[in-house]
């Protein structure tokens, strides 16, 4: 009976910590869109918000690692448990970086609308950060109902991403060539896509993550996605 | 005796992590160091010898994982013993991201070597490589033996890197206006120096970690380096 007691003890504790990780997470998906609508639309308010929202966001990691240290502390979890445990506070660590990537990107809003209109860079980047958006919220899903089809399907989707960065390099490559008043602005726009793609990674590790909770199998070694690193940008 | 025999094997166990994490950081420094000098020397051997050093880094933080996850279930540590265990996991992660920087860095050497001259560059690179290297083994020894003034004094050399990145970047920025066929080399050269004063964020991370372990208090809010997002990006 005591071994009864404590594996549903344990099993509510966790299942109270995802739903932080899945508060967590909604509030980084929001921020992401947001972040991107503000960076289209020039709204430096929207903006605003979006920095001041990230302290949350922090807030539920913290909130998190407590719960985790608590739940390690009290229930002592073994093997698949204690592993399912430290795989939930790596994802939820991945998921503050996810929010600081979203509060760079809007806190360069101020300084690009301030700057020279970029043809069609606000778009582009909104367009990126909507496919990372969506992958983060089946990523989300799939830790939700540890849905393995759905967690591979987030980390095939992120060679997408990968491809609209190279292409956004090569678009902001060409205005820094056409204009040299553009490089400033461009160089803001070469950093957050280059985010935007990081943030692509991360939800592909975490996806990853999901695999391991419901298979307890290891995804091998995947393309990194940095290819930007190796390729000789050129313009459009 | 039991206590005494738990707590004695408890720290037998975490002093052999902590010595896989000082194994690491040393192997990161290394990295660090060598990846700036390859790209100051254009030498791709090195280079590439970092690229593939960078496994060897990825495999000591899956020990030091599974070490914890060992000493977790076997242990069972208590509040400051169990805080202490995930303190040293999440540096271990950190520590496996400064290594990925160093990597991305080596990558980027063979295209940059193929292309043109940017005077300056690679020893203003590796001047803040330096910085940061010289910071991640004061990390360490700080580490290494609890000592919160060199930590603290890490935490206030993290400035020095973030007015270094800013004046690389104004750099950079002049550089791409007197010729667009520097534009490409000097995007590269921007990512690597973005990269080094992300590191330079990271070590200072694992420089509060060091004091928490040390006093049990958690250093308070600092300003998060990412100054580069606010600025309008001028040439010198």
């Amino acid at each position: 009976m005591t071994r009864v007691h404590i594996d549903s003890t344990f099993d509510q504790d966790l299942e109270q910590i995802r739903e932080l990780m899945l508060a967590m997470g909604g509030r980084v998906e929001e921020a992401i869109t947001l972040s991107a609508k503000a960076l289209e639309e020039r709204d430096e308010d929207l903006a605003q918000n979006v920095v001041e929202g990230d302290h949350a966001v922090d807030r539920l990691e913290e909130e998190i690692d407590q719960n985790v240290v608590r739940l390690l502390a009290l229930r002592q979890p073994q093997a698949g448990d204690l592993r399912a445990v430290i795989a939930v506070m790596k994802m939820a660590a991945d998921l503050e970086r996810l929010g600081d990537y979203a509060k760079n990107m809007a806190k360069r809003v101020a300084v690009l609308s301030a700057g020279p209109q970029i043809e069609g860079a606000g778009s582009s980047i909104r367009r990126q950060a909507r496919q990372v958006g969506q992958m983060l919220k089946d990523m989300l899903d799939a830790f939700a109902r540890l849905d393995v089809d759905l967690a591979q399907d987030v980390i095939h989707r992120d060679v997408e991403v990968d491809h609209m960065t190279n292409a956004l390099f090569r678009e902001f490559i060409t205005h820094m060539m056409e204009d040299p008043r553009n490089i400033s602005a461009c160089l803001h726009y070469t950093f957050i896509a280059k985010n935007v793609e990081r943030m692509g990674d991360l939800v592909t590790g975490g996806a990853e993550q999901v695999i391991f909770l419901a298979t307890g199998e290891r995804v091998g070694d995947r393309p990194k996605g940095d290819s930007t690193a190796t390729i000789d940008m050129k313009p459009e």
